[in-house]
This record gives structure tokens, C-alpha cells and sequence, in this order.
């Protein structure tokens, strides 16, 4: 989306509307309309015995689900700030190394980049923290159960990251690289 | 979402947006803002020689890229009607028998059900109709390739239909029933 020519024409709690004018390629005018919201972190955190941390958790409005930690970047941050805190209120977990691992655009009709982090050597630092709308528990995978994770219907996970999950499922070079870059 | 307790405080051209107090875990109150949006259908059209039509599209916006015949409701039509329409006007072609597979929400803090259709039996009818924002051409895949393309990054579809894909990359149970649904 060219943000230079859209207008704004909503702003609330999470969500902007864009609107613009689009030249059609009959040389008509259509207005499109775009949605926005700010940036989210997740994390893949990975203990020092080499377990994967998932939430199980539920929210005043859903079922219980499985979701990697992760959440919004607050305005006063940069996103490994927002990684280190999601992580830490998340899980209870500090990461000793954290790296940008991708980023992405979940959505084709939405400003939205999800940047994903591995956390590497992460270890206990206290209690959970989540918000007043979270009920949390952390649930630990080995690399192989992680991945398998993807196949069920409860998982919660980004369009791009299940598509890697799945690559890594069905091609062993590919999960051979993953390996690596969870656990060096 | 309870579109009882929610009030709209946005309404654009495809987007409206509803905010709701929702009671948290500790008893406290937050706003909460969710997206709702026109239902849409998809169409895995079979022709007669057992090919599934897959569009490859350009919008003024994007880049080339595949996805399935499609796009919203008018308000005037059902689900049906709608799913005739589209196929019609994106492939040229018109479906003997139609039947709705599965309806499924996308995304998680949105409101918008994909209704998708198996079309079976699909006769040329004439040519194209594409709306002033869409370049189309028509590709034709077998059963094979066209479960390959999910592997593909610039094959837009549903997170749903992407998982279903994928089953039946890696599962033969589900290829096979796949199968069956779409070809007797």
C-alpha cells in the first residue's frame, strides 16, 4: 500500500482504515481501502534443554488455544524490547541471545508486520506476568512435537510460519536448517 | 464476536470496525475492537478433462499471483448465486453442479467467513468479465500440481484451505477423499 497518497479515515483502539484513490487499468477510479494496525512480536523461545515454549491459553472470548508468546510493541520500545518483555510476561523466561528471525506481512489487505524472534539459552527468571484479558500456561515441545503442532486446529499461528512448519514437515533439508537455527 | 453487546464505530467501503466492553479474568473492563467484513466465496472449479481453474491475477497494486475465483457477496445474491457470478465472470466458465464444501472465519479479531464452493462439470460459456481492477488469466492444474501450489509464495489462499492442502500433501486418506469430492 502507498501510504504517501492514502488518507486516513478511522483510528481506534488497534485498528486504522486507509482509503485511496486507485487508478484502474481501464484508466478508471476506484477508492480502496486498507487496514492497519502496529507491529506485533513473537517468539520462538528455546530452553536450555533444548524444549520449545508454547502458551496454552484461553481469553475472556475464546476457547483454549495454543499460540507462540508474543503481542503488541508498545509505542515506547523497539521491537527486541517488546520481544524480551512478551517473552518475559509470557513465559517468565529471560533469553540470553535474541534474534530477528523474519519478518513478514500476515495479510493481504492489511499494513500488519509480524517480527519473529528466536531466543536462544532461555531461563526461568520469575513469575508470569499476563495480561488482566490472558489466562496462561506454558507448555513444552521437543523440536519434533512443535512442528507437528501446526497440523492441529488449535494452534494459533501466523499464515507464514505455518507454511515454514509445514516445509519443514515435509522436506528434511529444510527442517535440518530450522534445526540449526533453533538450537545452533 | 457478540454483535449484541458490540457497537459499530466505523463503516467503510468493505470494512467496519465494532468495539465492545469485555470483562477480564480479574473482573475489570476493556475495550475491545474487532473488524467485520462481506462474506466472499472461493470456487475450485473441475472442468469436463478433470483441470482445476486457478486464476493468475495482477491488481493494480500487486505483483502477479495465483489464487482461486472469487470475491464478495452483493447484497442482492446468496452464497450461491454469488459463487456462479464469480466463476462466470473470472473464468468465463459455467458450473453443471455446485456445492458448498466449507464456510470458515480467517482470521482471528475479524469477522468474515469464506464460503467455499466445489463446481463441478465446468463448460466454457464465453469469455471473461474481470472487474476494471484485475488482469486474469485462466490456468488449468491437475489434482497434482494443483495441491503443489500451496508450496508456491505467491498462491493466495485461505489459512484454512492452505491447511487443507497441506493434509493432503502429507496425508493419503485426505488426498484421497479430497479427491473423491472434487471428481465422483
Amino acid at each position: 500500500m502507498n501510504f504517501k497518497k492514502a488518507k486516513r479515515v478511522y483510528k481506534g483502539i488497534i485498528f486504522e482504515v486507509y482509503q485511496w484513490s486507485q487508478k484502474m487499468f481501464d484508466g478508471s477510479r476506484q477508492t480502496y481501502e486498507w487496514l492497519k494496525r502496529p507491529p506485533t512480536v513473537e517468539i520462538i523461545g528455546v530452553t536450555k534443554n533444548k524444549k520449545i515454549m508454547v502458551l496454552e491459553q484461553r481469553q475472556p472470548h475464546t476457547k483454549i488455544f495454543f499460540s507462540m508468546p508474543g503481542g503488541k510493541v508498545d509505542k515506547s520500545e523497539n521491537l527486541k524490547q517488546a520481544a524480551l518483555r512478551e517473552l518475559r510476561e509470557e513465559t517468565g523466561y529471560a533469553a540470553k541471545k535474541l534474534k530477528l528471525w523474519k519478518s513478514f506481512e500476515e495479510y493481504t489487505t492489511m499494513d500488519w508486520t509480524i517480527n519473529m524472534f528466536i531466543a536462544r539459552d532461555c531461563r526461568k527468571a520469575g513469575a508470569l506476568a499476563p495480561d488482566p484479558g490472558e489466562k496462561i500456561k506454558v507448555r513444552y515441545f521437543s523440536f519434533e512435537q512443535f512442528l507437528k503442532l501446526v497440523e492441529k486446529d488449535n494452534f494459533w499461528c501466523s499464515r507464514y510460519f505455518s507454511k515454514h512448519l509445514y516445509k519443514c514437515l515435509m522436506h528434511p533439508k529444510a527442517k535440518k536448517e530450522f534445526y540449526q537455527e533453533l538450537f545452533g
